[in-house]
């Protein structure tokens, strides 16, 4: 089958290797439908040392089962799925509470060996992973709408979810989301589906804070660091919202959010930190902010987010703009690195 | 009148002064009944320069009013009043909402020229800042332990119930509370009335931690660092607590907080950070650690406490050990500082 690889900094393949096989009973294969290229990519992208020895990639994909181990209950062959970007057994102490990327028998996908931009995946602990879309052929058929937005519940929008679930956004809270990559407007949208009384959007691609605007955001604050906090400031008649989701992961961002954030106020961030340290104490004790996120559990959302795009009362996968096949997947993190796309889907 | 100040480490003294008289009219001037020290006091004991201007110190306080300013509308001379530790118009959009210490229009007592260990204290934004303690009879007297009960709202107890509320402690949860000063036996305490299922401390002095187990705790883990972490975790099947309280403030007690943390469990902190920068990304970020806690809106709780108080539900005011006059505020923060007082009580 085709797979994809990165042996270093820029340098994607796509690599022909065997089919996976099941290795334990509760694993599941799965034919690929969709698999995308995630944000969190670029980073190897941009930093992955050369090595002789590829890394295989990706981490979201929808697919449909071709085969299950001895102990998987839940799957039966045709059945199309969704699978979250770790795999979990969604019964230990950590899954029941919610928090299913800290499972006692659980993974990231990317790691492990297992990419999933790739033809067919080796799903383990398959029962606590995939999720069945109910009412579908056994094809993996569907319009590019629907598979589009059902991929988006691999990762991304249920990554916003959980930024905005996290920092508890509802009715009455005003919210600034940090980035308009494809989590910071899926943050926008999740925000809106909770209820956010306002959503301030900081972003200065035009194309992405349209589409954040299309997703809910009541204002948009193109300026950055200083400038960029003082027009939130202006906004909010000086002061700052009750929520901060940060979807960017580097140190100006963070600051940002400290700038931008109310007394009381939480800061739920969800772009994985590219720095090491930050200053805890200063406003942040002083003005009792919270700080909150993490990995998306995304396994908790799944089962109320499919019915949502199912039935069209969301189409988070509208952050995917450029459709590519697999073998492409090299021009996908370039497009994607050159910001020519916001969020590239495989098509196997 | 006498008043303490401090002229850098080490250096207390109680000088004549002359009283205090109102400047504004939303001030309102009081007669100390009781006031004390508290541990973060001894941060400057330890640290401050020499100076031959001393800084007025204390930030606790319960007193009888004397005189009002011409806008202060909710105090008579003669009730019984106690002060949060800071000054707030109670009335601002953050005091609204709960945290009083970012007022728009207020500040700590120790800064503006104010220290509470004095027999005379003038308070800005009266209305806002004191509560009248109902059913008093205008004398300020009363037992020792009500006063010391009283006392204790001003600022130790409520940041240990304020540590407990911002970490959502409750029925179900299990909490450690990292730390056996008065802070920490007040945040034991403070579980306790929420609820909480089962409450860890962590400290070594024994004659604390017997207090703290009178308030409440279940368990005592007299170990530290790497001994102390593999002890709660042990306690709790491996999985750590969902809230831990941090009432100490020093990086290593940081570290013992994320050590013994849950997965989605959240770390609530009211001790000063005596550290500049902490790692946000590993862990935290990994597993979905909550930060939060800070400064403590002390007046947001004392509506709810001082009946406690009064009606002897509660007994916060046990930490204070040992009582002085006021006269030998040197000798207790020495007591303090040697450990051989918990929290010393100062009568003027």
């Amino acid at each position: 089958m085709k797979a994809t690889f990165m042996y270093g900094a820029g340098d994607v393949r796509v690599d022909t290797v065997p089919d996976p096989t099941i290795l334990e009973p509760t694993d599941a294969i799965i034919r690929t439908v969709r698999s995308c290229v995630c944000g969190s990519d670029l980073h190897p992208y941009h930093s992955m040392k050369s090595s002789d020895h590829g890394s295989p990639m990706g981490h979201e994909v929808i697919g449909v089962v071709e085969e299950t181990g001895s102990a998987v209950n839940s799957l039966r062959r045709g059945e199309l799925v969704v699978s979250s970007f770790t795999f979990q057994d969604n019964t230990c102490v950590h899954c029941r509470e919610g928090f299913h990327v800290s499972c006692l028998h659980g993974g990231f996908f990317g790691g492990h060996g297992i990419g999933l931009q790739a033809e067919y995946v080796r799903v383990p602990q398959a029962d606590g992973t995939l999720v069945t879309v109910p009412d579908t052929d056994g094809t993996g058929n569907g319009s590019e709408e629907l598979l589009a937005g059902l991929l988006s519940l691999s990762d991304v929008y249920l990554t916003g979810l959980h930024a905005a679930t996290m920092g508890q956004v509802g009715p009455g809270t005003t919210v600034t989301v940090i980035g308009d990559g494809a989590v910071g407007l899926s943050a926008v949208l999740a925000s809106r589906q909770r209820g956010a009384e306002r959503i301030i959007l900081m972003g200065r691609h035009t194309a992405r804070t349209d589409l954040g605007r299309e997703f809910g955001a009541s204002d948009v604050v193109a300026e950055r660091g200083e400038d960029g906090i003082n027009a939130v400031r202006e906004l909010t008649g000086g002061a700052g919202t009750h929520v901060v989701l940060e979807a960017v992961g580097h140190r100006p961002a963070f600051e940002q959010a400290v700038g931008v954030i109310r007394p009381g106020g939480t800061i739920s961030r969800v772009g994985v930190p590219q720095f090491k340290e930050a200053p805890l104490g200063g406003p942040l004790f002083l003005h009792n902010i919270t700080l909150t996120g993490g990995t998306a559990p995304v396994r908790r959302y799944l089962d109320g987010a499919i019915p949502q795009v199912l039935s069209g009362e969301i189409s988070p996968g509208r952050v995917f703009d450029v459709s590519m096949s697999l073998a492409e997947a090299p021009a996908a993190y370039a497009a994607m690195d050159a910001r020519e796309a916001l969020k590239v889907m495989l098509v196997p």
